[in-house]
């Protein structure tokens, strides 16, 4: 072999380690962004009670916890939750707009976990006006190249009464759906504001490393 | 042709393909962080009245759709519509924030479609002040190198008087801007909160690849 | 050389330009999200008072300025700062949501630059609550392969009582924190709603490229 050829040969095989390495971020890359859109558009289906099709974006194993309700599991179970839900219908509101993510996907690119936070408005007409706010703490799980939840659950921090402010007291967490049995007990116990509550980090301070 | 050449030669068309594929995701996620950047733009441009500036971001031909208000085509149009909205004067608050995004680029890297929440706080000292909220159903167009907006599609879903809160009422859809005719009529006919209207999605359900 | 290796070498350089100019895409994206990431991590701290993680993630030299409070310097000040706010507590909410993010890497991928905005929600059981605003314009840094902040500037633009609404007037802007002195006066001199300001956008128009 040539001297010339020699060094081709190092320059392809140099190409190719960089190559791997552009893959895992470009793959990264896309998969964050794929997470967050996914997110986003689960959020605008439940604004709707689109609620076939927010289950549809669950994993056939996703899990669901929401407040202190409980854990359920598998995507039929997951549905039946939804439809529990009031129906969107004239006189509501029930937005739950999908805010300040914070993702990682994990090394192998096959899973990921999110933070967000919904900041949340829901309406009667003539009944009750709320304000109120979930934490997410999320699993994604990327099946056959699309990326679905496999485990979404929302810490509420806090819900008041429009008419009265936050200042003048919280509502209680609704821990229980009318007719409806966990599959599993809740994973955390708490209570919204007033009481304190952290809900837990997936992740360590991305700067410091160290875990809260 | 050696059989080491012939090695050689190989590894590098095959380099050469996932470089190409590594291109089309590196480009697309670069589309999707651009747009992200300028409708967040948008949107602090929109806050303080800056109308010039959001003017420019739109395409020569682009189009411009609020509420039931009909469609100003081009970017001159759309000009006029935006300096005939509220000026930034002492006692005002015109907050539009940009949320939510589910940003989708076509496969040729020169197109893409958006669909935002903004999240509106109007306000004037000693009149009123209004939450409200638009869902937009945007595209966007690769002119020079540089994303625009081709369209911006703002479905306003309600309007409530901050004094009163949404359980005692919405705010009629404004159909009309002082002195202004639309270029086309609305391409939806819909009213707000109360009432309901899910603005339509661009994108298939991700998971399911259904459309709703 | 045989012709073949020379149109092969050609095949090499050019995947070796191609590669270049798709490192620095990814790595401007990867460094995108990563900010996007440390800014929202940064927001749940704050919410939840959590001061040492939230001063964790400045540079040693990182600055902070919020307000007309003046500017500290260095992350013994910024964490001093940080101390001074009210603690989270039972009948508190800090809520800090950060929304709508502007990000600029800097050419050589070491800095960067991002807008962002706050929105506030803030209460205290049986005494105030607020809705408020900042306009962020950060600064951020790479350092060991970490983006950190490296300036947090946070310009209030609105504040008022949840209880009388933004229409009956804003609540003025803190000027001080009690017990402290920052390192250098204000960079800006401004007031809050009611009154104007537009907080500098440290880019141009992405579009025409006019800096406002």
């Amino acid at each position: 072999m040539s001297e010339e050829d020699a060094s081709l040969r190092e320059t392809v095989l140099a190409l190719q380690k960089e190559v791997r390495a552009l893959r895992a971020k470009a793959t990264a890359a896309e998969a964050h962004l794929a997470i967050c859109n996914l997110q986003a558009a689960y959020g605008y289906y439940v604004d709707k009670g689109l609620w076939d099709e927010a289950a549809d974006m669950f994993a056939p194993d996703g899990t669901l916890e929401i407040a202190g309700r409980g854990v359920y599991i598998g995507q039929d179970r997951v549905r039946q939750y939804l439809h529990a839900l009031p129906p969107y219908e004239r006189g509501t509101i029930f937005n739950h707009m999908q805010l300040q993510p914070v993702i990682h996907i994990d090394p192998d690119g096959q899973t990921a976990k999110g933070r967000w936070r919904a900041f949340i408005l829901i309406a009667w007409l003539g009944g009750e006006a709320r304000w109120g706010e979930a934490v997410y703490e999320n699993a994604y799980q990327l099946i056959d190249g699309v990326w679905r939840i496999s485990k979404l659950h929302a810490f509420i921090t806090f819900y008041c009464e429009y008419d009265r402010g936050p200042n003048h007291g919280g509502v209680p967490m609704v821990r229980k759906i009318d007719g409806l049995q966990p599959d599993q007990p809740s994973t955390h116990d708490y209570e919204a504001f007033p009481e304190i509550f952290i809900p837990p980090f997936h992740y360590a301070n991305p700067v410091s490393g160290r875990s809260w």
